[in-house]
């Protein structure tokens, strides 16, 4: 392996001494150093290729320009890419860079990775969970600056950011509305968190604000895969008075819900419509008809969460920790038209 | 937030001055410090929580236990998932931190990605591609020591890993031999890249394994969404003498091909076999009947990068940089069957 160039190369190079070269690329106001001097140290480090130390600075600052991601189980699920790509884009193009952690839910394996971020000296941490969590921030964690990524807390001090579960349920359901559905199914999730309460809510308020009456047996809860999603939809179309629409707590479940109705013989969005949930893209835009569904805005979450916390460090948020909700917006495809029977 | 805990806390604490703490904390063998002095800064630190500068620690050991994982698009893929996840526990395990940068394959991005590494005296680079990619190995990379990761370089120093696509399309197209099937349709992906030439390879070779005569008819390509997988599945369905089975380079073109068969009034695998690639677990476990697959091994390839990386740069590696083809092996589901008409 090539070995590194040293700050002794550069002085070499440049024909003075360690502690000249010292002056000029830390760029020390107070030292005494000619012009001349200065562009020959330059100069000699760009030929050496000589990278300024970001270990020294680092000391120096009291910084080291580095944020710890530290999630549950993010990156093994197919929704990391986008919190990670949207924290990591953000974090480069501020000059920071972004150290990731995966505790698997293990609290060991989690006081390790903190105590790793912290003998790194990491400037803060974002604490991510894999889903909207309501999360205890551990301990350990409370020495360092915080921002929650997709999780939330009951301690009003820690900032975070999580999705508007509500919002987008309300607006997926308020779609099926406007396109006249009447008789409106709801898969929600069976999991207690807080996406299949807020969900429940959203569809309950987009009825109610159309005076749409409340039917608790068109709505049904089954585990988030397609083939409950299967079964979910069948339990709900196979009667007399089906609904004319489906809205699946995700797109999983809307996969299933596709596969119910090509079997009952229904084509989809003529005898049913069906609005999904997560934007997963290799599944709303593979199925066929394309799946209306509510993304859930996973980037730019990651990418608030650097903002804000870069803010924090540089001194650049007043007032109270900032706590946002962020839009789900809704992304047509094919999958909803007006009931046919209407 | 709350302030760190400084060496001078610990130094109060234990009633000593900062630098006896300084050399107990950083073990100095020369420092001459009584046995009862030591275990007091101990115990002061601990119960502080202080944590030892791992910034300095660098300095002096030269070494940052830090590596980058520097990739193309990675981030953006459902692929990145598990090989982060690999990297990152492999890593966290041998008390090592990951650092991510992504590129969006723009030049300059990487140049800056790779300074910022270098500034941050990173050990060592994981060079990684969202697909099995030949590369050029950046000018600037060159002073670090490099692992390849998902990619290969022309250059036989540097250390890569890669997926054995030629053996996975194989063992794909050999089951459906061994079930019976002689009429196999390929529909190949339409990139230049290695997975497209090593796949067609390996589903030649199962062929000509089991005396079967390449038909190039039964050979189509694709872009690798569900929606081309579809037209091209019907193209070779819809022919008096349909294949009975096909082997598609993806899941996604595979979840197209379901699509075809269902229209075609073909069930799987009674009708028709399919294989995929890639064992997407949204798509593969999603689809019905579940997809039979070929997984590409994500997770152990990230893991071996770091495991040969820190090998190397603990010189625990002798002789020539590892190259290796990890196996992709077949994840059997409930989509192949013996052909219905023999």
């Amino acid at each position: 392996m090539a070995t590194k160039v040293t700050i002794r190369d550069v002085a070499a190079e440049a024909g003075v001494s360690v502690t000249t070269v010292s002056h000029v690329l830390n760029h020390f106001s107070g030292a005494r150093v000619s012009d001349d001097t200065r562009e020959r140290v330059q100069a000699a480090a760009r030929r050496l290729g000589y990278a300024a130390n970001g270990l020294a600075r680092g000391l120096r600052l009291q910084r080291s320009q580095t944020l710890g991601l530290l999630s549950d189980e993010i990156a093994t699920t197919p929704y990391a890419g986008r919190i990670i790509l949207g924290a990591q884009e953000t974090a480069s193009a501020r000059g920071w860079l972004l150290i990731l952690l995966t505790t698997g839910n293990d609290p060991h394996v989690e006081q390790r990775e903190i105590r790793a971020l912290a003998q790194h000296r990491a400037d803060g941490v974002l604490y991510a969970t894999m889903y909207h969590r309501k999360v205890e921030v551990p301990a350990e964690l409370r020495t360092m600056p915080v921002v929650l990524l997709d999780a939330s807390s009951a301690d009003p001090a820690i900032s975070s950011v999580v999705p508007d579960e509500f919002g987008g349920a309300q607006a997926a359901v308020r779609h099926l509305l406007e396109h006249g559905h009447r008789s409106i199914g709801f898969v929600n999730n069976e999991d207690d968190i807080p996406a299949t309460h807020l969900r429940l809510d959203g569809y309950r308020a987009a009825l109610a604000a159309a005076g749409v009456p409340y039917r608790p047996e068109l709505v049904t809860a089954a585990t988030t895969d397609a083939r409950s999603g299967y079964r979910a939809a069948i339990r709900l179309l196979d009667r007399a008075d089906r609904p004319t629409a489906l809205f699946c707590f995700n797109d999983r479940l809307a996969m299933g819900a596709y596969r119910a109705a090509a079997e009952l013989g229904l084509t989809i969005p003529l005898d049913l419509s069906i609005v999904g949930y997560d934007d997963q893209e290799l599944i709303a835009a593979g199925l066929y008809p394309g799946l209306t569904t509510v993304a859930l805005p996973h980037y730019e979450m990651g990418a608030w969460a650097v903002t804000t916390m870069i803010d924090l460090l540089e001194g650049r948020l007043a007032g109270d920790p900032p706590r946002i909700t962020m839009p789900c917006p809704l992304i047509e495809r094919e999958s909803v038209a007006a009931p046919s029977h209407t």
